[in-house]
């Protein structure tokens, strides 16, 4: 990975105090037009040069037609050349000096080919001159601090001032993104479309946003993930260091979507649960579709985090407060449970017909003033942890006023507030209000219960990161040498799996914990290797030449005795010789049998985006059936473990729910620990399965019954 | 129930030659007041007697004191004085000869007390006097018909004309839908507030909308559902003999939500999951939410459904084309592989860039052109069934002229198209026009998947009505009396629960397949009955007094030959003596034991709303965890049994998924009919658990093992 960008490499992009848009040209409606029009309309605080070849000037204002005419000092280039003539102006801003660049020019790496060439000949001049850059094929960088106000993009609108960062991987979303805050009156403290982030990529520009006074709130559109752990690990440092919430969108979820995403990026795609495991490790929310990023979003940027999740719902229609309800509840909500004095409050001042109950029906006829009192109540009320408001436009409802009421009190209360005005024509008014006075507005009473749940669970993420997390255990009794050498072996062999025997020494030398059991070459050793261990045991066939043991009568179970051991040993000689008369044999396993364990699966498997994936969950049904498994990133910390241990369906199985024994859920979490050392200090190991892992009772241990290896 | 109104009583409702607003006053602003300027302003296509003491003339119009007064003949009334007073009202209306009326007036039913006692004073004096009415309670009623014109309600806005008919429970609900409608264009056929339905109810209102060729979607919103075999019977009649789809919002999802509807309509909600099985079984169409809700219905109102579920993706924008797909893939839609002929169009005529695979990008400086032939070769293309259309707002885009051409094309072809312009105000101009010229329109392209996914099921639903459906098995063989008696005689010793014998006698009496045994008072007789029943068998005392058997020791599994069948008898007697000496033993049960079979669970419950459910999971932790369960309103019809079987998650287990033996299907399939029969021919029965029925290979048949009845 290269080194990261400095804040003063990123900086001197969104706040340049002189700027050469080099390429630009005289005909509006085109991208080189247009961009020279958008930083001058949107009233840019420096200098800006034009350089247009064959120009005298571009809007009134003296054109040059090499960046290195112009006589005064440029802190960074717009660079709006075709791509085949790009690298000749970059090769002259870095002789001018120029550190600073967006590249919005298409025609690089996206385009296969020539362009891959292209993008690195450009990327190599920008080193040469230690230039950063964004892009190229972007939509380009908006910067609304007044100190700077750059639209330096060629989106139609300069986005309003706001709290919120956005950064994307899309241009052409960025424009649908731009249209629609614009029509919500969201606004942008910074606005970044990275395209080929061929230099400056999506982890700098997080670094800079985390120390950026202007941004409370950070959204990112993703299609592909270069660097998955430097992601992750920028994810945790904003959250703990800021508690900004970092929300992000990563399409690509379905295999046919990620080979969208792929002809549309030209990257290859990690796996989808993988992503979600990242993006939960890392504290990063991920939402499903942009509605719902910017729901969240203004939840965030406009209101205080609520300190629970006990909601007032105030409606004058009890058609809606029913449907809201239902919502919250199943967001996991609580409906607050008034004190004595709201409901006396309550009482007093509002129409008899009123549903003083939570979800509050202040009845349809409702004017302003019984909105204020159910909202001042509710807010006042120690048993409230946040209002939301909900408002149908009936004929006597002064929609105007009662929007502006609840933005009026919404400034005295550090409690959050949030509305939905249903509708959309006679509520306009009222909505226009509200977004323009930052109370989150939301069309539907679902989006808002949906948003509220979100924001509560930020909270408590960020509680418990103040209480302290566990990190990564890093165990000191392993035994690195040897799984190396077993897995260079097989792999110098041309091998690309070990066999269980294998297998369970790279295990072993990881401290896992093995059935015990011995390799028996003689009915005698076979017997002399079960009485050590203890009644009762299991043999079965180790040979390279024998893939289904079962079948051909290769394993014997519950052998509970001495003489029992010597015949099981001789029965799977003799059903072998006479099946698979040719093979080799190394010996006969013996090993320990354990009963009553639920079984559990554990593995591994090296992601391309994303390194070394554990996964777990219970075996057999649960597994095939249910497809109920977890996933986390190696290396997995303590918590994360333990969330993912807590996280499968059928987690009550191994807790002792009804009447069922607990299990020794301690001793899978050290497991999985081992697992994520071994999958980060043994790079080989392309896959690795656990399957059983056999746990007993609380306190008892588990064992790996069987396990495969690939390399 | 009562008898159903016919379709002249309710047209009477929608198409009156003349109506008197009864109560109505000057003050605009209030009901009474705007009722009547709404039914003028709105353009009435008949006339219009205000009735309102005291006053000479209301907006013009001469004003009668009484109905009486009104020297002409009148179809219809509506009613808008307070409710104190409506009964006289009523009755004068009665005596004018009046047989329809909306009575818009609240404080009946809703506000419980003296409120209900008024609802049933004015529901007698319409039976008196043969009106058909309309709430009371309620916001009104409008029928956009030309022919008629009516806004009789206190909405805002009289909506557009349209296809779409919406009746709701909540008149507050309706203003708010009402502005949604008009802001996007959606008209509608019956706009109608039923309120309290105190006469005219939601199957009445089904009925005449099946027949009313104005009326192609039906929507509904619910809080309470009063009928629901009713409301079952006219859905499936609507769907099948007309084909139009039925939407349906019921509120009170949650037990919260649940007690909010009830505070609300002072009405008890059943069950939710029943509704859901209700719902499903009847063809409705649940949704969550009201914008589901109208996502789905211009689905259907403007487009064709589509053939199947092959859909092209057309877009400006990779980004949103990637998001699309997810969607799309996830909800159930294919991309559709284009033919050679289609691929050859786009290599000719897009830029070389575009991607020509589905999803079609035709590149961000597209303007209607290109548009233009992505969209025409997708809908010639015979490996297409529907055509999404995605644009995203960029410098060069036309966003106009595009939306105009998607129009034009569409009334070209009976595909049906979508289309979701991302943004929000420079796209509103386009979206206007799309939205005037029915061409389904969604903010974000997530919610245009969905609904091309649900137009594309209820294509597939009609396809399979078309086919037949399965009926109501009704068996002969079943011995009605014996479970009667059984039932009657526990009934009126005053027990509420069938002692496991006597359970097993009832389900004997409908024939299910009960595991052979009989009960023995000897060792003896124990040793007969296990002989003749052949081994293995188990044994278990039955005794009142004795709750928990197997912990004294009342049972025995796995009793395998004459000797140990004498022994267990003894065995269990000595442990019941010397545990329960005073208890009362009506001898020892000996069963059959059958092994390796696959438990599953049916059960029976009795719901307020509802009436018999029948449940369905795999047993032990399938239903304790997992809460794989499904659902179904008795009677069962055949396809409704298939479907509850086959909808649990955990069905592969059954089915013989990944090398597991196929169980015998067919034989539960049996069961659940002879249960949804027992259960509307014995109403005693408020539950039943057959908990477990072991079901053995395809072939084998099913046991039931255990029983239980409550009444």
């Amino acid at each position: 990975m290269p080194p990261r960008k400095t804040r003063d490499q990123i900086d001197r992009i969104f706040y340049p105090q002189s700027l050469a848009v080099v390429g630009t040209n005289k005909v509006r409606g085109t991208v080189p037009g247009d961009i020279f029009v958008n930083i001058l309309k949107d009233d840019f605080q420096g200098v800006i040069y034009p350089v247009a070849p064959g120009e005298r000037f571009i809007s009134g204002i003296k054109a040059y037609k090499y960046v290195l005419d112009i006589p005064d000092e440029v802190d960074m280039a717009v660079l709006v050349f075709p791509s085949s003539v790009c690298h000749m102006a970059m090769e002259q801003c870095g002789q001018k000096g120029i550190k600073s660049m967006i590249i919005i020019s298409a025609g690089f790496k996206e385009v296969g080919g020539a362009g891959v060439e292209r993008e690195k000949q450009i990327k190599a001049i920008a080193d040469k001159y230690g230039i950063s850059f964004i892009g190229p094929n972007c939509l380009g960088v908006i910067n609304t601090d007044p100190k700077c106000r750059m639209n330096a993009s060629f989106a139609r609108q300069m986005p309003d001032e706001g709290n919120i960062a956005f950064i994307s991987q899309s241009g052409a979303l960025c424009t649908a993104v731009l249209d629609y805050a614009r029509a919500k009156h969201i606004g942008f403290s910074k606005f970044v479309s990275f395209g080929n982030k061929a230099d400056v990529n999506e982890i700098d520009l997080l670094y800079y946003l985390k120390d950026d006074p202007k941004t409370k709130v950070i959204l990112i559109y993703l299609e592909e993930i270069s660097d998955a752990h430097g992601l992750m690990q920028v994810a945790k440092e904003i959250i703990s260091e800021t508690g900004k919430p970092v929300l992000a969108i990563k399409s690509g979820r379905t295999s046919e979507g990620a080979s969208a995403a792929a002809s549309h990026t030209g990257s290859l795609a990690g796996s989808d649960s993988a992503c979600d495991a990242a993006f939960a490790q890392a504290g990063i929310i991920r939402c499903d579709t942009i509605e719902d990023m910017f729901n969240f979003a203004i939840a965030f940027a406009y209101q205080p985090l609520p300190a629970g999740n006990r909601v007032a719902i105030i409606t004058n229609a009890g058609g809606p407060g029913v449907l809201t309800t239902d919502k919250a509840i199943k967001e996991g909500l609580q409906l607050a449970k008034f004190s004595e004095e709201t409901t006396k409050a309550f009482k007093m001042s509002l129409p008899k017909t009123a549903n003083i109950k939570n979800p509050v029906d202040v009845i349809g006829d409702a004017r302003a003033d019984r909105y204020n009192i159910a909202l001042t109540s509710s807010l006042k009320d120690p048993n409230v942890d946040g209002v939301m408001v909900i408002l149908t436009p009936q004929s006597m409802t002064d929609i105007k006023t009662i929007a502006e009421e609840v933005a009026n009190i919404s400034s005295q209360y550090t409690k959050p507030i949030f509305a939905s005005f249903m509708g959309e024509a006679d509520v306009a008014v009222g909505i226009d209000i509200l977004q323009r006075r930052s109370i989150p507005h939301y069309q539907v009473p679902e989006d808002m219960c949906k948003s509220f749940a979100r924001v509560y669970r930020f909270k408590k993420q960020l509680e418990r990161n103040a209480i302290g997390i566990l990190g990564v255990q890093q165990f000191e009794d392993v035994d690195n040498y040897t799984a190396q050498k077993i897995l260079d072996e097989a792999k110098a062999a041309g091998r690309n799996y070990l066999p269980e025997e294998e297998a369970e020494k790279v295990l072993k030398a990881y401290n896992l914990p093995m059935l015990p059991g011995g390799l028996a070459n003689s009915a005698e050793e076979a017997v002399k290797i079960a009485d050590s261990i203890g009644y009762p045991v299991v043999m079965k066939v180790i040979s390279d030449d024998i893939v289904h043991k079962f079948d051909v009568g290769g394993v014997r179970l519950n052998i509970i005795s001495s003489e029992d051991a010597g015949n099981a040993y001789r029965h799977i000689l003799e059903n072998i010789k006479r099946t698979h008369p040719e093979a080799h044999l190394k010996g006969i396993f013996v090993q320990k049998m354990v009963k009553g364990g639920e079984e559990v699966i554990l593995g591994l498997k090296r992601d391309p985006a994303f390194g070394p994936v554990i996964m777990f969950g219970l075996g057999g049904i649960f597994v095939e059936v249910f497809k109920d498994i977890s996933f986390r990133i190696a290396p997995v910390t303590g918590d994360s473990i333990s969330d993912m241990i807590k996280e499968i369906k059928s987690y009550p199985l191994l807790s002792g729910a009804r009447h069922r024994n607990e299990r020794d859920i301690e001793s899978i979490e050290l497991c999985i620990q081992r697992i994520s050392q071994l999958s980060v200090e043994c790079p080989q190991i392309q896959e690795l399965d656990i399957n059983p892992l056999i746990v007993l009772d609380k306190g008892e241990g588990c064992y790996v019954a069987d396990s495969k290896i690939m390399l």
